[in-house]
């Protein structure tokens, strides 16, 4: 077992009707909110009119139209800008991971004197950031229990993975109910993101049997849940189980001990979505299958195999590479069975630019360390990408 | 699912070699510092020798002897004196979870200008309490990564749990290392003490298949790697996944969302060690199979049967009854096969004061409450102590 430092300081109130706390939660931290959400469905569903009744003792100001895969130049420019201007001391983000992420850019640049870019890609330390509670609609990224943020810069193509303690919202409301009304598309792909955050946990070697064991358990719950939210989609207890699962599965307490992964289907798919905007979760689901086989080898065929036996459910009495190469196959049936679309050709990526892909992975994410699971070349990842076409 | 109000913001240092970090910790936090333990094992350890050559740039009291089931009467009341009259900052706990609930106790009290077994009691609010750091020296309770204490007042037979939010440590130092010389039966009860937490919150119900899977990882734990180390006490891969099991079971997040079980062997353990000063994990062995053994029946049978296939390893293929059963047989075997004294007659209790300790049990405990997974009367309090015997 390795060493660690952990620690989430984040509150989780969790369930139907809990946003009755925001205006005490909140109340706590500051009267001046910048309240920040994404394309206006908040407005469709009733919950923008809901918070603003919550909040009639508060000056509100509001940051809009925040994208998916969010965005340094717009919104998180932007953010930091009001914040600034009209000395913001609390931001409430409601929406999902991408709202989530760039709210954690503005907090921490709104108390900082030069460009907000230089923080996030590390080149200057945090030393703070705004509080940030955070009323949160789907069920993914585990952004609501963590202290990290990814946000883009289109005309660089970069998506950037900032990580910092400061960035840990205060507190995180999550009523499952605010997710029903979360498309299959969204779903399934929360659904493949939070799996994703498992696996990316569960592939680093040593582990523990609590380890492995809270791993099996997160992924047979997204699993069995999937399915019923998708049939129906207002099933609370199915939404709740796959709400909590996603909360817990980001912020690093499946893996305390573990060996590194370094995480390699989110640093492959961060090129993807960084140079194609596709959705982050159908991107993982994609990958994953893809390089779980292109890493099946001697060194690595008892740990898949174990993946196999112990979460896919593959049955015992096969050989070792039987029983990984069926896990894989019941991965990939699992992300087919939910509505993932599993090939990059169909979210619109094709060959052509795989070679420059391939070349910013292998200069940015660092997969070739060798003491990860599974050291990836530049040859790797671009072999793992053609077979994802 | 149930809703939950959840967060743990203490700080978890890890593994071989990390009191190298306790300066630093300790110093953001003040100079000031109350050095609290136990009877002087970390004397004769070198740990005590290895931790004031680090406190050199800190001004340092002490509070020793601070015994099994901590005692308000004498360790608490001397702490908040030593405290108060030196002005202490913050404090350092070096022990087990007796040396840390009674080092949350004296925080309290620290910064409180009445009696602190009011705030201990809950008869006046807590609102504040002097910052702890902690170095772990026994794997057991999870008081390091919880906000909870366990006081004993002898002249009462009281043993009263008291928990706040304040009482979370800021900072705990966990070296698997330290617990290399914990005697067996020291070794032994600390596990079981885990293993109850972890049924504790097992048996609530609803659960979730992300709460199951985690409860069962844990004993899973604790039973493969407890032998281990019982039979080489310093193999530290099975000292450090014990006591980062410990670590995690006690704060709650194995059963976030689930129903209440009302922690019934807890509840009738302290009784039993606030009457007798046993050792608190050797009374929670001794009362969980025989508590589960009374309650089981047609409401608790399928729940008891889950236990039994998902964790205890009964075959499949039998009825329901017929696997709980075997279940219970094999918790007790196993608390045997670890050196447990499995009755109370062996740590020195009758049945002289079992009435006394039914009916103390059943007016201080709440453990009669028709929403628990198994509410117990008088009469059944009764019954499993006179099963315990």
């Amino acid at each position: 077992m390795n060493n660690f430092d952990f620690c989430t300081p984040t509150r989780v109130i969790f369930g139907k009707g809990v946003i009755s706390e925001l205006p005490e939660a909140l109340g706590a931290l500051g009267k001046k909110v910048l309240l920040t959400y994404g394309g206006g469905s908040i407005k469709k569903t009733g919950l923008y009119e809901k918070i603003i009744g919550l909040l009639k003792d508060f000056e509100v100001y509001e940051l809009s139209g925040i994208e998916p895969n969010p965005k340094y130049s717009t919104s998180v420019v932007d953010g930091v800008r009001i914040c600034k201007e009209n000395k913001i001391e609390v931001i409430l983000a409601v929406g999902g991971g991408s709202v989530l992420d760039c709210s954690k850019a503005i907090a921490a640049g709104a108390v900082y004197d030069g460009e907000t870019w230089d923080l996030i890609t590390g080149k200057v330390p945090t030393k703070g950031a705004l509080p940030i509670v955070d009323v949160l609609t789907i069920a993914a990224t585990g952004s609501e229990y963590d202290c990290g943020a990814v946000i883009s810069r289109t005309e660089t193509n970069d998506k950037t993975a900032y990580l910092d303690s400061y960035l840990f919202p205060v507190c995180s409301i999550l009523d499952p109910t605010y997710t029903f009304t979360v498309s299959k598309k969204q779903t399934a792909a929360g659904v493949a993101d939070a799996m994703s955050h498992v696996m990316e946990q569960y592939f680093g070697n040593p582990s523990t049997i609590l380890n492995d064991g809270m791993c099996a358990a997160a992924i047979k719950s997204l699993m069995i849940n999937a399915p019923v939210a998708l049939k129906e989609p207002d099933n609370y207890d199915a939404r709740a189980q796959i709400m909590f699962v996603c909360t817990l599965a980001c912020n690093g307490i499946f893996s305390l001990g573990n060996g590194l992964s370094g995480w390699p289907c989110h640093g492959m798919e961060h090129a993807l979505s960084g140079f194609y905007d596709i959705t982050h979760g159908e991107g993982l689901a994609i990958l994953t299958p893809r390089w779980l086989k292109h890493i099946l080898c001697d060194k690595t065929v008892k740990r898949i195999a174990q993946f196999g036996t112990e979460i896919m459910g593959v049955k015992s009495g096969l050989s070792d590479y039987e029983t990984a190469t069926q896990a894989i196959r019941k991965l990939y049936d699992f992300f087919v069975s939910i509505g993932i679309p599993m090939s990059l050709k169909e979210v619109g990526i094709d060959e052509k630019r795989i070679d420059e892909m391939a070349h910013h992975i292998a200069i940015n994410e660092g997969l070739d360390d060798p003491s990860l699971f599974a050291p990836l070349s530049e040859q790797d990842i671009k072999e793992i990408l053609i077979a994802s076409l």
